[in-house]
């Protein structure tokens, strides 16, 4: 097979995946259901991502790329309109947003195959985090700084997760990132 | 075995756990490893704890009603200086922490044997917080409420708890809480 169809098939078989996680959430993928909607074997399909945590970082690999182009160049490009807007859209893909929560603190074990690729994506958020918070100074409390305030705006974002994905009929993710905003003296559109 | 016996031997079990944990963490924490510290066969333990879900559920339980005898007399009667102690200790103890991430975590997929204790322990927390916070109305930002911050407060320490599990040399977990007061206007001791 030559690297070109290789890398063809790879994107089809994330693809794939994103429509299985949802229709069936995290719990109701697997390689097996991944393999079939694609027209692989099981084997076939682990030439290509040996374990389900690899086909799943793959995915949210894929949707941090497709969200950039969505809502901002670059992380450091996205404002911070765009990053409501992302809230909000995550609102509508509880799927997707289960499988990022499940295997983000999953990888906090050891020695876990996606412990490399989630440590590095928060490292590459925060620090896209701080230059979007940079260019509120001006507005910020007196005294805070963007790097002390960027990993706390991305713990509201996670942990708000974590409670609408346990309660959605208590818990409004869009509501309280907004009044996050507010907190730190930042006005939305 | 008499009632009083089987809670002995319930407490005891889960004692055992935390040790497990706090020396080989969540992952390298199996019914085997518990069962074997406490004397029993695997068979034997899963008398009581059928599943290593069941068990940590049981561990984060004990974990609960311990931090409130030593940090408050209930949920509702906790200072913001008891949880900010609280976020220091819970630095020093990373298997605990690690074992409440990932399975709160777990807990949204479909049927997780731990979802209704985390659903049920989110509700209890945002209503706890949501008294603390009353007791520091006065000093909240203008507009802003216990009921809106809350779940912030909630999501705050969660989200920090993860990003310092991945990266502890970037993150400072009691550092990221007490700026979260200074923007709600709180000063801790």
């Amino acid at each position: 097979m030559t690297r070109a169809r290789g890398a063809d098939r790879r994107t089809s078989i994330v693809r794939a995946a994103f429509d299985v996680i949802a229709e069936r959430g995290y719990r109701g993928t697997s390689l097996a259901a991944v393999a079939d909607r694609v027209g692989l074997t099981q084997q076939g399909l682990m030439h290509y991502f040996p374990t389900k945590e690899d086909l799943l970082t793959a995915v949210l690999e894929t949707r941090d790329e497709w969200d950039l182009l969505h809502f901002g160049r670059d992380s450091s490009a996205m404002t911070v309109n765009q990053l409501a807007d992302l809230v909000d859209y995550n609102a509508t893909r509880k799927g997707i947003v289960q499988t990022y929560t499940v295997l983000a603190a999953d990888s906090v074990t050891e020695d876990h195959p996606a412990r490399k690729y989630f440590h590095d994506r928060y490292a590459r958020v925060r620090a896209g985090m701080t230059e979007m918070l940079e260019r509120h100074r001006d507005e910020l409390p007196p005294g805070s700084t963007p790097e002390q305030l960027a990993p706390l705006a991305i713990a509201v974002l996670d942990g708000l997760q974590l409670q609408w994905l346990l309660d959605p009929e208590q818990v409004d993710m869009s509501a309280g990132f907004r009044t996050f905003l507010t907190l730190l003296g930042i006005k939305p559109d």
